[in-house]
């Protein structure tokens, strides 16, 4: 039996001890910091208050202060902590990741470096690791439709593993792989970390489609599924554009990712509220008051610099991304800008 | 101003006689005998019963028996009626659409011809026209999420025009698009016309989904994203065996018309009780019943023998597919099936 290590008890971290535990790994998790109350609750035997799930039985859990311990031995590490807390977590863990024989990564973000240059999460921890002068193994990207209290509760589950070593994504697709979590393996790491914070974005813009039913008593589903349409165009674009296939973006980390982040989650939770007429602006902070992040809001700022930073034209391409960067940055009129970046142009007239 | 006559005066059939008029054609509306009482509503002051809106201003009407009144003069005929009253209403249409320079054709579906081999719509009139030594103009197939309903009432919609000649295809989208109905124009007519009724097939497998969900308590939302993926890869393996464009699928004609489709409609609607548990032929017969037809019941069995006739395995790639249509035949396990065929396989397992 291998060992395996998630870093990070939240709600991704924890649902993961499921399917590992099922395929037959020894399964470590390490809560950061700020995962104390999460573990607490587990450990006086409730379900994990972020999936309303129980731990998976067998999984070992190791507190903040234990992450040498949590570390020691294994054959692999699961890095799932919010995306801010990747830079952090990376250096505390380096001298494990680095004995490991492959990096899992499910977090998910645009990392910029010291002088703002946007980079993927892999490579802003082969940077880090570079830094610091230890090697890493193999990084897969981990990603597609996953709810993680669905993942931790046996739902039928499709993801998809991205490794520059295909190699490494198959044995790990097998490896993990039970008969309800499935995964696709493919060679194409940036295809996968690209779509997953983008998801994030388009998901407002469903979000605004969804609340301008509610605010007009109206359904709006042409345009859903336009701007859906146009999202998946987008998330396309983008990953070629960084030398993706453009197929990823069609498929189960693309596709599959928006719609099941356009079924409910945060970031539509946000879109609803600007489409029933809230101000972007307003709307965010009354979310934030209630600790609601929503991850779709830095990432679409990100977004625009990742685009920016590849030179040419290709914002133009882009109008979706545009229209909601307009939108969260105060621009009136959220419904009319999201049609107008959704619908195709006019043919011949404009 | 140009003449168009839309031949069916159903849903779809009224609902463009709002964009054709405010995008400035003289617009005539025929109806067939099954429309009578559809146009007697309008008669007498109401919406139209399918739509719940009224007849754009200026459509001039003309019932069943005034065909060639309906027609004389048509620069252009817009198809619009049921499927199944394809091959009947374009015989006695004939005249009329060979003297109109293009017809278009927003009626969907697979057609068998006296041998049982299917056709494409296009395919099926222009053989149609052949045998009874007509001429045809340029067809035009129409795609895309389209809600009838939106369409009438001004809320913005994406559709795509595909014609075989690309130019025909661009100067429809011109003459056609307005500032909420607008269309992008692609010389992919059978990439637009194959994903049509495929989709309604999907939208069953998407409804099982949202009736598990129903039935158990427990959202199945990473299934529901594994299907929409699933049929989404499975509608362009199936378009790109007819010589279509793969990107139509993955564009408003695939992945857009997918979406609207999933959000309501009678073939999701369909789904859901499978999903919650009825067997599948005992929930068609109360569908039937309450004069629901569900096109995806016939459009599975049709798209099976097309994808049979192209011979080659192609079946073995399209296991969403042909879980439908074993549920469809009354396979139990309705929820195992569809995520037996939406999730990867084990890699290197199975």
């Amino acid at each position: 039996m291998s060992l395996i290590t998630i870093l990070g008890a939240g709600a991704m971290g924890s649902a993961l001890a499921t399917p590992l535990t099922d395929a037959g790994w020894e399964t470590r998790l390490w809560g950061t910091w700020l995962d104390d109350h999460l573990l607490d609750a587990c450990a006086a035997g409730n379900p994990h208050p972020r999936t309303n799930v129980a731990l998976a039985e067998g999984t070992k859990v190791f507190r903040s202060g234990q992450l040498d311990e949590a570390l020691d031995g294994a054959d692999a590490v699961f890095l799932a902590v919010a995306s801010v807390g990747i830079p952090k977590v990376t250096e505390m863990a380096l001298a494990g990741i680095s004995k490991a024989s492959v990096l899992l990564c499910t977090s998910k973000g645009f990392c910029p470096d010291a002088d703002g240059r946007i980079q993927l999460l892999p490579e802003a921890v082969r940077r880090i690791a570079a830094e610091n002068g230890v090697p890493v193994p193999p990084i897969v990207a981990v990603g597609g439709p996953c709810k993680a209290n669905e993942v931790a509760d046996r739902k039928p589950t499709a993801t998809i593993y991205g490794c520059l070593d295909h190699n490494t994504a198959v044995r790990m697709a097998r490896e993990i792989s039970t008969d309800v979590y499935r995964i696709e393996p493919t060679a194409d790491e940036p295809g996968v970390e690209v779509c997953a914070p983008m998801k994030n974005v388009y998901a407002i813009a469903l979000g605004i489609a969804d609340g301008l039913e509610e605010g007009t008593g109206f359904a709006h589903h042409n345009l859903k599924s336009a701007i859906f349409a146009q999202a998946v165009r987008e998330m396309s674009i983008v990953s070629t554009a960084l030398g993706a296939d453009p197929a990823t973006a069609y498929g189960l980390a693309g596709v599959g990712d928006l719609e099941v982040t356009g079924l409910s989650g945060r970031n539509k939770v946000y879109g609803v509220r600007i489409g029933r007429g809230e101000g972007a602006k307003e709307a965010l902070a009354a979310m934030e008051a209630a600790e609601q992040t929503v991850e779709g809001v830095p990432a679409a700022g990100l977004a625009l610099t990742l685009v920016q930073q590849t030179g040419g034209d290709l914002l133009h391409r882009l109008p979706l991304l545009k229209a909601v960067t307009e939108i969260l940055g105060g621009a009136e009129d959220a419904a009319g800008l999201v049609a107008g970046a959704a619908l195709p142009l006019r043919s011949g007239t404009d």
